[in-house]
Parts: structure tokens; sequence; C-alpha cells
């Protein structure tokens, strides 16, 4: 089976951007004429993935958006990732589980075995714990919860610790020291103000980064690839701004352009 | 439908203890005559829920451990549900889910709509948006991860910050504060240590508490429901060392009693 590195490198070679592509369909906002399809998620992703496969090195379905559809969501799931294994295509299977040691085994297996995701996304509050069952997994990438953009990121992740530190700092720092055993643990960067970009990139060198919050959800493109791509894997992702775009097609193109172009490709 | 609170209301009034049973069914554990049954998973949930019912006030089947079976595992937990409807037992399920708003409400949908849990078990790291969407659900109970029992905890939980409080302690007041506008918000407390369980005390007071790591993983029962018991609702949960045992109504029977012992009732 291939590796996430091996489907990477092919993908980013052949492509030369960060762009993934969320697969996050919502049934109340998919066009019309899926809605008559036996498994309308489904065919709605073939259909995304049929317009984006040529600019997309990776694509990230969250697992709640599969999960409230019960039985279909979960055929949806399975068989999109299976589409996507035909492409050699990167999965990122964007889950954020974090539970204990034993736990943690049996949500890896789901993830990683059972689903065949080649990389997932992790919660850190429980510590080491939640995250070595899933490195365990040494073809698979997993990238924990650093930073995130949405707005209530305040309750916790900017909490000022003894030393200084903001929480998240704190966190991306032990995330990139468990690295030393374990290469194949990135991190979520979620980042939205160049200060706090740069901030971070300090912090995060060459671990593999997948930043949400491009696209529908606002961020700064420019910002986030001079600071956080030097050779290290960078995945940007872009959700609805792609899937519900007139032309799902022409909207990943522009994006995958001009992340080539910002990079200097 | 009936409430978290209601169901919660009739079990404890009856039973008079705290017993959370955990149905974390692993096929390499479970006894070996349940092995060559359609759906073992489900056959031996049915079994364990048979033996323990007469003492359990709920259940907790963590999510991890039907997602690592596939479509079997789906379907166990989907007719284990169904069967604790039946008794009108709350069903816990433990997720430890934790994304932005938009996602989080499919994540609930999930848990309590198509599942049909009671309550469910929720990582803080994002901060209330995490939070919100399941507290919308008023029937329903979530519990929000405070102190965790597992060894690496301390690589975050346990940081120090700049007011001189741990994370923890400020995840747990920050969690209490939400219960003013949404009192269906509880935490999880895995404390172990006589002195922690006194400090946490002082914090939760009236809040719903999910405590688990009694049982195979240790934890001192006695300083629990001494302790965090002030007539809230409280559920500590066992797992293996009820699911596992040689005679699991036993087990559960002198659970059961241990701590309605300890609670004076």
């Amino acid at each position: 089976m291939m590796s996430f590195f091996t489907k990477y490198e092919k993908n980013f070679k052949t492509k030369q951007n960060f762009l993934c592509v969320g697969l996050d369909p919502d049934l109340g906002k998919i066009p019309a004429r899926f809605k008559t399809s036996k498994n309308p998620i489904l065919d709605f992703n073939r259909f995304v993935i049929e317009q984006t496969a040529n600019s997309a090195i990776a694509y990230k379905p969250n697992l709640a958006f599969y999960e409230a559809y019960g039985e279909i969501g979960n055929t949806a799931l399975l068989d999109t990732c299976k589409a996507l294994k035909e492409l050699d295509i990167p999965v990122v299977l964007d889950a954020k589980r974090g539970d204990i040691g034993n736990t943690a085994e049996f949500y890896a297996k789901a993830i990683f075995d059972d689903l065949g995701g080649d990389a997932t996304t992790l919660a850190p509050y429980m510590g080491f714990d939640s995250v070595g069952p899933f490195a365990a997994h040494i073809d698979k990438l997993s990238f924990v919860l650093g930073l995130t953009s949405n707005q209530s990121a305040s309750d916790f992740e900017l909490l000022e610790l003894k030393n200084g530190k903001k929480l998240y700092q704190a966190v991306m720092e032990k995330v990139t020291s468990w690295r030393e055993k374990h290469p194949n643990i990135g991190l979520v960067v979620g980042a939205t103000q160049e200060k706090e970009i740069k901030e971070i990139a300090q912090i995060t060198k060459n671990t593999p980064l997948l930043v949400p919050g491009v696209g529908a959800q606002g961020g700064d493109l420019k910002a986030v690839i001079e600071n956080l791509y030097s050779n290290n894997i960078l995945l940007i992702n872009v959700g609805r701004a792609v899937l519900y775009a007139e032309n799902p097609k022409q909207a990943a193109e522009n994006y995958a352009l001009e992340m080539k172009k910002i990079a200097g490709f």
C-alpha cells in the first residue's frame, strides 16, 4: 500500500501547489440535481473529485459530515476513500479524535485500516497518549491541533502560561518535540494574522502543516505560504469556496494557480 | 422522547448508586462463546446489559470500539442504543468530539439524533464553539473533558498558567461558567488523588460529573463519592472490571452496593 508520503510526493511534484479540497458535503447545500440520486453525498463527492483532481494534491473529508447521515454517510465516506485511493491522492480524514491509548488504538484502526485514510487530525488535550497509537502507523501522517481559526479558540488556546507563552505555542513546541521519534506527526495551524503566522513559523520549521480556514472562512493565503512553507509538507484546505462554487473546477484551478504563483514555482 | 434528565432521575431513584457501565467491546477480549454469532459485539453487549441492568444507572459505549469494526460495529452501536432506549436507561456516547460550530452541529446530529445518545463527551481545546451546538440539544447532557486520568494528561492539562492555576482548572472554571446559560453541560473528571479531588470539588459544585478511571484503571471510589457528590448528577464509569469479570452481574452488583454504602443511601 502506498504511504501518505509517497502519494504526497507524487501529487506535489506534478501539481506544484498546496491545495487540499475539504469534502464536507452538506445535503442542504449541494446542488439540487444530486438530491434524487441513490447516494447524493457520494455522487456529489465524485463530481467534485472529478472536477478538481487535476488541481488538488489532497482531499480532506471531515467525518462529522458523514456520521451525521448514518448508513448513507458511512457508505459515502468509504466509497469516497476508495475512489481517491485509485487516484493515488492522499486522503486526510479530519476526525480530531483524542482519547487514551487503548481507545486511540481503536480509532487509529477505524481511520487508517478500515476507512483507508492516509492522514488524520487529532486533539491534543490528553497529551501523547492520544497521539502515539496513530503515530505507530508509520506510513500515515497525523496532524495535531495547534492553533485553530475559530472565534472561541481564545477560550483556551490563547491562555497565557506561567512561562509567558500561550497554550497553543506550548502545544506546538511539545508536538514538534515528539517528531524526533515520530516524524509522521504534523500540526494543524489555523492562523489568520501575519504576526501570529511568523511566530508559529519559528516553532514549526520542517513540521508537516495542515492549514484550514482559507476560502469561505477567510485567511491570508500569501502570509501562510510565504511564512509556513520551507520544503515541508504543507496542505492548505479550501472547503466551501470550492465545493459550492458555481464552477468547482475553475475555483480549484484558481486557488492552485494562486498558490503556485505565491510560492514562486 | 424522554430526556437524559428524566431517564437519569428514574434510574437513580430506584437504584441509588452511580454505576455507569462502559460498553467498550474488544473482540480480542470477549468470551469465546460470542465469537461465532453473527454480530459478536452486539450479542456481547446484550449479555452485559441483561446482566447489569438492575445495577447500572447508565451505560457508556465509547465510539472508538464500534468505529473500529466498520459495518458490524456501526450496527452493534445502533442496536445497543435501541436496546437501552427500551429500558429507559441513559446512554452516554463517549465520543470526545471537538470541532468548529458548523461541524459540531453535524456531530451533535450524529450522536443525539441518529444514534440516539442521551449524553456525550466533548473535547475542550477549541472552546465553546465545539460545545454550543451540543448544548443546543436541551434534552441531552454534554460532559466536557476537564481532567483525565491517563499518564500524559501532564503534557498539557497540568500546565501552569500565568494566574497560578493549572490548565485543567481553567477549563473546569470556564465550563462551569457556561452552565449559567446551558445547565446541560457537565465535566469529565478523571481524578485519582484525594488532594486533587478536593480542589476540583471547589470548582465543580453542582455540575454533572462523569468520572472514568474506576475499576481496571484504578482510582479511589471513596474519595470520589465523598467529595464529588452533593445531589449533583454523578456517573462513575466502570468498564473492563465489569465487562470481562467472570460474573459481570456480580461485579456490577458489588460496585453498585459499594457506591451506595459509601454515599450512605
